[in-house]
């Protein structure tokens, strides 16, 4: 029925000039009320094997809109990747337009019948009528089975093309992507077995600033090598690549090696590691454990550390005091501190850092507090005004970040500001005790004291 | 120089027709490094004013691709609206590119390098010479200045169209389309002053079994009612437009109210707000504070409700608690319990919620412990393992979730589910007392108790 491997359609063809496309279908991406995660996903893994996409288009569910998308997208790409539409309710229309483009009947597969049927009876429910409607499969096309929901995949070969047909929710589409699809797209050749860019992470440089610093290590590759810039919320990364071939991946890597050395400090890491699992990492390393606390950024720090497998073995906890209560009675706040100098104050996040490290017998403590609007602040702590703390063995300082902005960059900021810092005393950590001098005290103070501003 | 309102280009045009489109730029959104906010940001921001994006496209920073793109997307659409690629790097082509196939020039504006400077000052740092590729704009346009940022947005109006061009970063982005941008479009009467849709919230209740549930109600208004299900992480949103304009938009919403209605406690809100947020406003209203404590979830349940803005006044804190060590610290867990029935237990999860209640003084307490995955679980609690417990005036229960999945799914849906189970706890509350027969003992019974599976 199906063309196998030795027949791929697109057999010899080199896999960065593959034309990958993916169109997402719902209103609910372009009324703004879902997050186009699919992108996200996709993009990522294709880009992970060395294949890119070239497009993504977002359309609504009209059945003529995706009609008119589908026979562009078929006729200008080798990958067409659709996701959405594939469901039981009356405005999944994808699976009925598309087999009218393409020319196909849409049969009635049993298989899939009784695993919707046994789906149901799994988890105690009754099997509708309408779920009846996605156990139809392309004629000429493979079903996709699906192990965490009732819409299966699709899969079809035609006209020297290859149409890969995903439902919309994640957590059905992101395991059939990875267990399904990408091993057929391999089969086929349409994948490569390595990234086709080198990418390195910076923390604390703007982005014009670090182009410049970078400039005499990239300039003189001209346009054999393509650089691309992305900053977000206080980082920056800097991906390369070699759009025409001419330099190899070892190349890249030693272009972004030279780059890494002469940014020092400022250098996070290479790939795509977050800043708390560079943290992480670095905290494992050492075999050192952490503790937060936090008030305005609410439990987004402790987040970023529990969203890594295994935090467990350095994270002992944390600690969101959003009243006066919560400081003193989680974190042993004196009233008399809070009294003085108010919830966002230095002198506040001092004792919270050293609070929630000295309470769950942590090395480390990182505690944040401050005001992240758009209500609440002060003429002299105005919204935006961020007070971050780290105890560390060697004792516990404070600094103050004032960036107004949206209540979620604000909160991102002071998170990535907090994580930055940690980063950076947990690598001067680690060089000291690298050093065959011995550290000692006198080492320590050369850590930055209380900064403001 | 520029036409002003009384000589707009779409003059007369329901804002229904008017063909939106937007052009999102850059490698790292196709290369899933980065997520499209700008199309959730931009989509909801048209949406609430009756306007809907008919397609969002996303492509490299490549300069033939964009001049391609946005010849297409010029000729099918009455306002295009870019973003990304005007910044100061050399991966920044948008603004060239484009005014080569409008046939504009860019004129350098002594204003803009002003702002640019001054920006620099401020932060306390050295402006670099490639910041003045941001000082350029169309000869024939607009600057749309930038508070947030260097690059400038840009407004042109040519061709009977409207094209605006807006920075890449959120931050920037964001502000510039609700302060400058929305207020220009509406000016052109290019948007409306309501939705053009109305939405109800579900929680608890399949996509499938939701439809045959509405059915009754919906199906009787045939093609007059366009209806849209969509479904995420144990929530499902229905979505009713009238495309034709059948349908006024209190018609909509007078079949809205009776689709809540017949949902019962199924229904959790009209319009767009999360769980959380209809937790704090049931939360607000009963004059009720919580406390929540988690393990698994780390932070995201703390996370939901500090997302709100003046969650102080309901908010007492939260607890991330990933050792023994720390529940035992923080929330007066008995050590014996913990080692009799382990931390991934009912009996933890009931000990955690009213630990964090009676310390931090608060009504409610809601607390998470499982097994998010991949690794961790046992054979009896195998990963996907959630215990809630919820700790009410009226008493303390928990319950057991069991639905493997990625870790990000296997949280979302533990936070989902404590939140649901509140929700529905705070409303049964609110009815008790409003209800004429006071509440009692008795009425607190009927709660269900500890539930398995």
């Amino acid at each position: 029925m199906l063309s196998s491997s030795s027949q791929s359609p697109l057999a010899g063809r080199s896999v960065q000039t593959v034309r990958y496309e993916l169109i997402t279908l719902g209103d609910e991406l372009l009324l703004g009320l879902t997050a186009n995660t699919h992108l996200t996903f996709i993009g990522s893994a294709l880009g992970r094997q060395g294949a890119r996409l070239t497009r993504n288009v977002t359309i609504t569910d009209d059945a003529e809109a995706i009609a008119t998308q589908f026979r562009e997208s078929w006729a200008r790409s080798d990958v067409v990747i659709t996701t959405g539409g594939l469901g039981p309710t009356c405005d999944d229309r994808t699976r009925e337009v598309i087999a009218g483009v393409l020319g196909q009947e849409l049969v009635f597969e049993e298989s899939i019948r009784e695993a919707i049927e046994a789906r149901f009876k799994r988890l105690g429910r009754t099997m509708t009528e309408n779920n009846l409607k996605q156990a139809y499969r392309f004629s000429r096309g493979e079903v996709l089975p699906n192990a965490n929901g009732t819409a299966p995949g699709l899969w079809v070969e035609q006209d020297g093309r290859v149409l890969v047909m995903l439902p919309g929710p994640p957590n059905e589409l992101n395991p059939m992507l990875i267990e399904q699809v990408l091993p057929r797209l391999a089969r086929l050749g349409l994948l490569a077995e390595r990234e086709a860019y080198v990418q390195i992470r910076t923390a604390g440089v703007g982005e014009s600033a670090l182009e410049i610093r970078l400039q005499p290590i990239l300039q003189p590759h001209g346009s054999a090598l393509s650089i691309a810039f992305c900053a977000h919320a206080g980082q920056v990364d800097v991906r390369l690549s070699s759009p025409t071939g001419e330099r190899s991946l070892a190349q890249l890597e030693a272009v972004a090696a030279e780059c890494a050395q002469s940014l020092g400090e400022d250098f996070m890491c290479y790939g795509h590691d977050s800043l708390a699992k560079v943290c992480a990492d670095l905290l494992r390393a050492g075999e050192h454990t952490l503790a937060v606390a936090e008030t305005a950024t609410g439990g987004s720090l402790a987040n970023a550390f529990t969203d890594i497998c295994g935090a467990s073995k350095f994270f002992a906890g944390g600690c969101v005091c959003y009243s006066n209560e919560s400081k003193m009675q989680l974190l042993d706040v004196p009233e008399c501190l809070l009294a003085q100098h108010g919830a966002v104050s230095a002198e506040n996040a001092v004792a919270m850092a050293a609070g929630v490290a000295e309470r769950l017998g942590a090395d480390f403590g990182l505690a944040i507090t401050g005001f992240a609007g758009p209500c609440g602040g002060t003429k002299e702590n105005p919204v935006g005004t961020i007070y971050i703390a780290l105890y560390t063995p060697c004792g516990v300082w404070s600094r103050k970040l004032c960036q107004p902005g949206p209540r979620p960059t604000v909160k991102q900021r002071a998170v990535n500001g907090a994580l930055d810092w940690l980063r950076r005393e947990l690598v001067r950590s680690s060089r000291r005790t690298a050093d065959a001098t011995a550290p000692g005290t006198a080492d320590c103070q050369r850590i930055p004291g209380h900064q403001q501003g």
